[in-house]
């Protein structure tokens, strides 16, 4: 669009709706939805429950009763190199390690009946279409695809609450939408529980479906609207059926509108004219069909695709635009808004647009003053993600705190989410790492929540007896090996969030709290064994496991990591580690060894969320526990190895490709760790208001803060070479200490890096 | 207790407190519980939820994928002569012919854990108990047995939405309360679709279960509070679980304090020192777990086990007390008030205290101008059970038929109930006879229901073309046999139903809609076939069936009846039809030949409604299409042999013993058409005005009405002999016609019969 064309446009559209593209067409959707990124392409708002995506697969979680890692390649239900749709589905996680939803399935379809989904490469085995890549496009909100099978163009967009289908068939007598209520991702038909569904008119369908699988009891509700009347459908119910009861007394198969069983599909016929185009609103709600039906109804009164594809363009503009980078070459650019877009896939809206929502109690609540959210994968996200919400989606956070803490008002545990998805805990992972999420929003004044309340929470949180080896770890000092797996990463990680905890009852003024938490925080040191030099799995008897391979990530005392990464985890007291494990330069030398030392392929294998794309040295960034890592030298007499290591990795561990993440996104925190590190700055210690200071990769952002504010960032003689950092003026002021403090950015600010070949 | 003790008593506990025993007093709750009753002797209020009541056997539906005919006998989860008992469970069905419910059966035990119920008849094989009949007492809203192999006194009391169950241990350290979250009422363990429990402290549960029976989509929600803390508790789960994520961390066997899943029991452990008391407070809810927790709150706020206790009974002498009846021997009086208790244990309110209820949509509801009910067994229940209610509980039936227009508005068919149950519809037996229900109040002027809403309810009712027949019924005037099934049946009770709703459209003014279905009501006539003799199966092609039997119960066109009986079903125009059967001379005849004409075994066997016990000739008493029968001679010259006959089926179809009901008490039906009988009229036609007068078996009777009325109704030489009415005299007035009509009793009067020897 040239600027001449603006004379033509209304006023108050001119400059914003330039820019209103600018940032959105950096995005690129499939970026690592090649290999195990687990991203998905659909169409989604930002932290919205819809998530609208294609199915490429539908394989089963076990074969044989024996776990089938095929499955794991499928976290978000998509391959970017299959070119097989199943369908369209409603529910995702972006970049998970595990999995669970894809729930209602819809797929149109020309031609006869055919219920059975098929098999994958297997054309026509079923009702999936083959597709070519090059119809396939995706941006902010919208996907699109030829399905070739069918001759039908498929469009999706979406608001928060409602998915948006609009389907382009041929002219056909036997048009036709599946609506599949067995399709999952994981597990696929053995998930199910129940189904409930009722054709409420030619139009209009309502139902539910409940599913046991990682999220143990989960329920979905859904109104269906079809923009013309289909003129017959129908259902199959695949379970055997015990009893039927005095239902025989219909033909339940076809146009009887009250279905209900574990293993349903149903389809819906029309007649289309060459080039018909049939929408289907698709809304959800966790709590009622009626629920549902008024999400549909408030959120896409009309039938306007376009409409609803520009506004969920412009949804995710305005929170891309939050952050206004200039960088070296458009790549750059790319993978930092592709990265962005990824930090906004969750945790997901939780709530009907009346504001009642499903608690893990499975009651219904309503959330009076707050939003309330689902999935928290918090070993994950505490780490970076939150932090950079704290930054960017303050308020935001605050109900993210606030849902997590109805989630512990409401657990029979009392407790915070662990890792928790659709009103239910799956526990996975370590930690009770909600807690510092808390404690970052009350070191940075973020919240508004109860300072009590989280405090509660978060005591309670920690003295949970019966979960992964606390009630030792408050016994012993540490997770005795021999009683609990993992036992290492417990410790370090409990005496962290015993850190955090501590933090929240100094602020809350509880002294006596605080002073009981930062004992415990120090816990990590009674799992270091001066004479391995490592963190060590240690025995209920104090004696430290005798076989013992640091560099291996199976069985020694450490989850998804070895001692050589994972045990460096102390963010609380860096300083004291480095001290503990031989001072500054031998420190040093440990994470020099870390970054050059091959790891053998025997140390990773079997190591599902390991992936050698994600590897440098035994560095593994495609994981977790090791994200702080490259940041660690800033506390030894090295900051320019911090420096040099971080746009290291930000070259080789990103880009703009489909293949541009180099393990799963882990619900955002890979892509947070990067906008974090492209901006220069780190949060090594959630929970604390500092940050570490890295090397920039942009050449300046402007970062429009929530209270209108605006942090500047800006760099002079960026360039590929000029990796290290000369000189750090914040607000005017030279930093030396490599420390960001938050509040000297909360009200915006400037930072100003002078950049060098040489350090 | 002697008037003298009345000096000790509070004024106000005087002569209310001593007719407060009287009317429960003549009350056995163990009527008809054994063979075919189907009813249960356990704690209950009048038309409430909760009904808390011993299970005697655990016969699964099926065995092998066939059908068990011995689980008939267990509709109600109790026979007489067992001396087992499994637990004690919250729901029930009282006198049906179908069965479902039996939620969270309670088992209170001592010794070693053993979660495996056992096989009835073969002692210590599971945690059942051995009872002796002796110590086994049933008193309206009281249950008591001694469990003797635990030796654990049991007490169950209700009120309407709790169970409050007490338990008298004996010293142990292994006292122990089973909850069998498993256990059902027909089909046993196949039924369970998910069960979800918390343990909120070591006194609280809440969860909840879903079902699939007769009921397709079930869900009941519990709190259960027991009166002193457990020391530990644990739960097993009996199906095999596919996958388990991250719940793998927890023993969930052992104290823990969350569980769901398919199919689970759980236990709770005390100590108890001898005679130490146990109580357990049991709440039910349609809408949710914290519902369930409100219903427990507020009507069970306390432990006093007896007070409740009291109050129960006080209840239900409040509602027997609408009639009191004079008879001619105590027996006599038993019975009455037996059949008064059965008439009041459906249908059952269904609502929390917060007027939150879960309606046919599977959405909650509020109830805001009536109280809403479930369990409508109507085409049982429309004959008899509501005209009653239209006299002793107008405002309740006023209740019932809000709940059944709200089943209609919600309902994806927009149909009135056909028998419903628990937010269900099971669409068992035939015809739409909530539109009688409607009418007969309608006529009465009982109902304060929108007459269009429920003109419109009924309309649509009648016009479900999916359901039964209807499609034909329009079509060719009566259902063709060859289309479906129990044809002629189907087209009497149709042509009937369909009067009912002329009867509402003309009250409501639409004329055109009264012509309409009044031109239908006819439609009887086409199933008429005069050289048989007999409303004959008709096909599809204009012809008669050529093989018929009109005495077979089997595949005649009949359901559970057959043309003999059931094919003088025309209450809307019986002298009509009696003029198309060749006048009143021949129909007399043949009412007397169904009375003296033995049916033989082959023609009823295998009909499980219909047993030897209900027979008298080849009138089948024990099921209700002949109930209206013994009135019919009323339209011939021989309405002495109505009151004969009503007389003589009193007496041998019904006593005050065990065995007292001759089939299933189908809800009340059977036990209302006794209560009409012995008081001297009965609804020959519901959705009229008017009673035929039988023969009063009572001396006198008051009935008290809800307005503050009273309808006396006395008798002049009454005697066993005298059974013939030589003279009815009401308000003062002769009434020759043998019709009473209800202006007459409406506000109170007096009925005068005089009885005879001779006719």
């Amino acid at each position: 669009m040239k600027i001449k064309n603006l004379l033509f446009i209304p006023i108050c559209l001119t400059l914003q709706m330039i820019n209103a593209q600018e940032h959105t067409s950096y995005v690129n959707p499939f970026v690592g939805t090649k290999n195990m990124g687990h991203t998905f392409p659909g169409a989604t708002t930002p932290f919205g429950m819809v998530q609208l995506s294609p199915e490429t697969n539908q394989e089963p979680y076990a074969i044989d009763g024996k776990y089938n890692p095929e499955t794991y390649r499928y976290c978000s239900g998509y391959q970017y190199e299959d070119q097989t749709i199943f369908g369209f589905s409603h529910t995702h996680f972006s970049g998970v390690g595990h999995s669970d939803l894809g729930d209602f399935l819809v797929m149109p379809t020309v031609g006869k009946l055919n219920l059975e989904p098929g098999k994958a490469n297997q054309p026509k085995s079923g009702f999936h279409s083959q597709f070519s890549k090059k119809t396939e496009k995706a941006s902010p909100g919208y996907y699109e695809v030829m399905l070739d099978d069918y001759g039908i163009k498929a469009e999706l967009t979406a608001t928060e609450r409602v998915g948006f289908h609009k389907y382009t068939f041929p002219k056909s007598s036997d048009s036709r939408i599946i609506l599949d209520l067995m399709s999952n991702i994981y597990n696929y038909d053995a998930k199910n529980v129940w189904t409930f569904v009722r054709v409420e008119d030619d139009q209009t369908l309502v139902g539910y479906r409940e599913t046991t699988g990682w999220a143990r009891t989960r329920k979905v509700f859904f109104a269906m609207k079809f923009s013309k009347p289909f003129k017959s459908y129908g259902r199959k119910r695949y379970e055997k059926v015990d009893y039927n009861g005095f239902y025989r007394k219909f033909n339940e198969n076809e146009n009887f509108p009250e279905f209900a069983g574990r293993q349903i599909r149903a389809y819906f016929d029309f007649d289309t004219v060459e080039n018909e185009s049939i929408l289907i609103k698709f809304a959800l709600s966790s709590t009622s069909t009626a629920g549902a039906m008024k999400n549909l109804e408030a959120e896409i009164p009309g039938w306007d695709f376009t409409q609803i594809k520009k506004e969920a363009s412009a949804k995710w503009e305005k929170e891309l635009s939050k952050i206004e980078v200039e960088t070296q070459n458009e790549n750059d650019k790319k993978t930092f808004y592709t990265a962005m877009y990824h930090t906004m896939m969750s945790p997901v809206l939780y709530q009907d647009v009346d504001g009642k929502y499903l608690d893990i109690d499975q009651n219904i609540h309503e959330a009076k003053d707050f939003t309330n959210y689902t999935i928290f994968s918090l070993w994950d996200t505490y780490r970076a993600l939150h932090p950079l919400y704290n930054i960017i989606q303050p308020k935001r956070n605050n109900d993210f705190i606030k849902s997590m803490l109805s989630h512990s008002q409401y657990s029979v545990h009392k407790a915070l989410p662990i890792w928790s998805h659709y009103a239910n805990e799956n526990w996975c992972m370590i930690g009770y790492h909600a807690v510092s999420v808390l404690a970052d929003a009350v070191a940075k004044n973020t919240t508004d929540a109860d300072l009590n309340k989280m405090l509660q929470a978060s005591i309670t949180s920690s003295n949970l007896k019966y979960y992964d080896g606390i009630e030792d770890f408050l016994k012993y000092g540490y997770v005795p090996e021999d009683k609990s797996s993992s036992s290492v990463s417990k410790t370090l990680e409990y005496a962290y969030d015993d850190w955090c905890i501590a933090q929240i009852a100094k602020k809350s003024g509880d002294l006596n709290k605080e002073a009981e938490y930062l004992k415990r925080s120090e816990n990590y040191k009674n799992v270091y064994n001066s004479k391995s030099g490592f963190m060590h799995p240690k025995l209920s008897d104090g004696t430290f496991k005798k076989e013992f391979d640091p560099m291996d990530t199976h069985g020694q005392g450490f989850i998804e990591g070895n001692a050589f990464n994972y045990g460096l985890y102390v963010p609380q007291n860096v300083p004291e580690m480095i001290k503990m494990m031989g001072g500054k330069n031998k420190f040093s030398k440990h994470l020099d060894e870390i970054f050059t030392t091959e790891i053998a392929d025997k140390y990773i294998e079997n190591n599902e969320d390991i992936t050698r794309d994600g590897i440098i040295g035994n560095y593994v960034h495609g994981n977790e526990p090791g994200h702080h890592i490259p940041y660690l030298y800033n506390y030894t007499n090295d900051a320019w190895k911090t420096q040099e290591r971080v746009r290291d990795i930000m070259q080789k561990m990103y880009s703009s490709e489909v293949d541009g993440l180099c393990g799963n996104d882990d619900a955002g925190q890979m892509s947070a760790w990067y906008i974090f590190s492209a901006l220069g700055f780190y949060p090594v210690l959630p929970g604390s208001d500092e940050y570490q200071f890295g090397s920039p990769l942009v050449k300046a952002a402007k970062i429009n803060l929530e209270n209108g504010k605006t942090l500047n960032i800006k760099t002079e003689n960026q360039s590929d070479q000029n990796v290290y950092v000369s000189k750090i003026l914040v607000n005017g002021k030279e930093v030396k200490n490599h420390i960001l403090k938050h509040a000297d950015i909360a009200n915006g600010g400037e930072i100003i890096f002078t950049m060098s070949s040489k350090h």
